[in-house]
C-alpha cells in the first residue's frame, strides 16, 4: 500500500472528473498544493469542519472508484511489466528502436 | 466508431459496476442475452416505455463516463501497440519466450 498521500494523488489523478468541480478544488488545494484545512476554509469562507467533511468524503469516492475500476492497481501492474519488457528487451540481438518505441507509448497510456 | 451494439457491450464491460444493480440488469439482457424491450418489461412487470427509457439513459451515462476515463479508447490503442510489439518482435533473434509473457499479460490487463 502506498503512503496515503501518494496513494491519494494519484486516484485523484485517475478518477478526477468524475468528481464535483468543488470537490476536486478542496482535494487540489489540499493534496497538490500543500493548503492546510483552514486555509481552505478562510479561501472559501467555509467552516473548517465542513472542508474537512468534504475531504473525506471525497477520499471515500475514490476509493470506492478504485475498489470498482481498479485503475491504480493495474497501472502499477503495467507500470511492472512495461519494466520487465524493458529488461528482458536487453538481452536480445537486433533492431530494437521500434520495440522500444512500442514500449514507451504503452507506458505513457497509463 | 465501432457498430454500436458492439460498442455498448464494451463500455459495459468496462463501466458496468458504477452502475445500479436495475440498471446492469437491464442492459444485461438488452446487450448481453438479446431480450427484445417487451421482453424485459414483461419480466419485470413495468411498460416498454419506462425498459427503453431506462436503457436510453444507461447509455448516456456509459458514454459520459467513457469521454471522462477514456478506458475503451485507451484499451484499443494498447491492443494496437501489443500487436505491433509481438510484430517487431518476430524479427529479433534470442530467447524471446519471457518476453511474449510480458506481453500476453499486458494484454489480459486490458
Amino acid at each position: 500500500m502506498l503512503e496515503k498521500t501518494t496513494r491519494m494523488n494519484y486516484l485523484f489523478d485517475f478518477y478526477q472528473l468524475l468528481l464535483t468541480p468543488k470537490q476536486r478544488n478542496y482535494m487540489s488545494l489540499y493534496y497538490l498544493d500543500d493548503y492546510s484545512l483552514g486555509e481552505i476554509a478562510e479561501e472559501f469562507g467555509i467552516s473548517r469542519q465542513a472542508v474537512y467533511d468534504n475531504i473525506k468524503r471525497t477520499e471515500m469516492m475514490l476509493e470506492d472508484y478504485e475498489s470498482k475500476l481498479h485503475l491504480l492497481k493495474k497501472y502499477q501492474q503495467r507500470q511492472q511489466l512495461v519494466e520487465q519488457l524493458r529488461k528482458y528487451l536487453e538481452e536480445l540481438e537486433g533492431e530494437k528502436g521500434p520495440i522500444l518505441e512500442c514500449i514507451d507509448s504503452l507506458e505513457k497510456l497509463d
